[in-house]
């Protein structure tokens, strides 16, 4: 079972978004900058989310990526599907079908147990995840900080952004 | 979150074997041929079933492949594992130490709370395909398959599998 590194770098892109004073946009560069991560891809990330509705693009010369939502709004499976997609992780090709001995239509109407198994796992999975906030994440990790890297960031981020009026 | 297909196939290859009677073991080629999959991708599966202690390969002019333990010991986790390994779906790259204002190693002595969110809901995901075993599986398709078919796929086990003496 696979998640694309797409999500850690879009959970990490979402939390720096966490930090930004009101009304303030993080220009997508200075975003890839902070992470240390290819802007190219983490663009495409952005855009994901950007289409989830979970961030927005400011553009203008006061331009940049801003939280569409408070982070107590965006679980941690929001950005998830947003960057993979809600397809179901095990795909059912209906294999029992198959075959000299292959059941027959009005065998399978409820769907196969082994698919159904794959899905109720799959589904509190996800329901795990939605219940964890993104501020949760913000929080934790500034509770973590020294006062030290509380301060460089908050500096960072205040040259960085570009304020709307 | 993507599991590949091999899974699947794995899953309702074990449950063929399931129904071999005591000591039987039944060819590839059969059990590609029950499945309708090709067989040399199925093969591949059998052969993870195998190193991982799941399957049982006989040699011989009466060889074939049978499970090597009983299907009530045998869980869905224990196969997709088989088949995928357990490396974590969520791969933690230690984005938090990146960038201009990255955390520094005293910081970091706790796993990041993004990754372990991630592993906790996978954990979960993992135990709960662990407490499905296949022997539920096969029994709920038995449940479910028509009197007729169960006596075809009695025939054709009978014809298929190499009774070992």
């Amino acid at each position: 079972m696979k998640i694309g590194k797409g999500v850690e770098w879009a959970v990490h892109a979402c939390a720096v978004l966490a930090l930004l004073p009101d009304e303030a946009a993080l220009p997508g560069e200075a975003l890839a900058d902070f992470l240390d991560v290819p802007q190219p891809y983490l663009a495409k990330q952005l855009q994901a989310l950007s289409r989830a509705g979970l961030v927005r693009a400011q553009r203008g010369a006061a331009g940049g990526y801003q939280l569409a939502r408070a982070a107590s709004a965006i679980s941690l499976w929001d950005i998830t599907a947003a960057v993979e997609g809600t397809a179901p992780s095990f795909r059912c090709t209906e294999i029992r079908r198959n075959g000299p001995c292959g059941a027959t239509p009005a065998e399978c109407r409820k769907p196969c147990d082994i698919a159904a198994a794959f899905a109720r796992a799959e589904a509190n999975y996800r329901a795990e995840l939605a219940a964890v906030p993104l501020a949760q994440m913000v929080a934790g990790a500034t509770r973590t900080a020294s006062e030290d890297r509380k301060r460089l960031i908050s500096q960072w981020i205040g040259e960085a952004v570009s304020l709307r009026s």
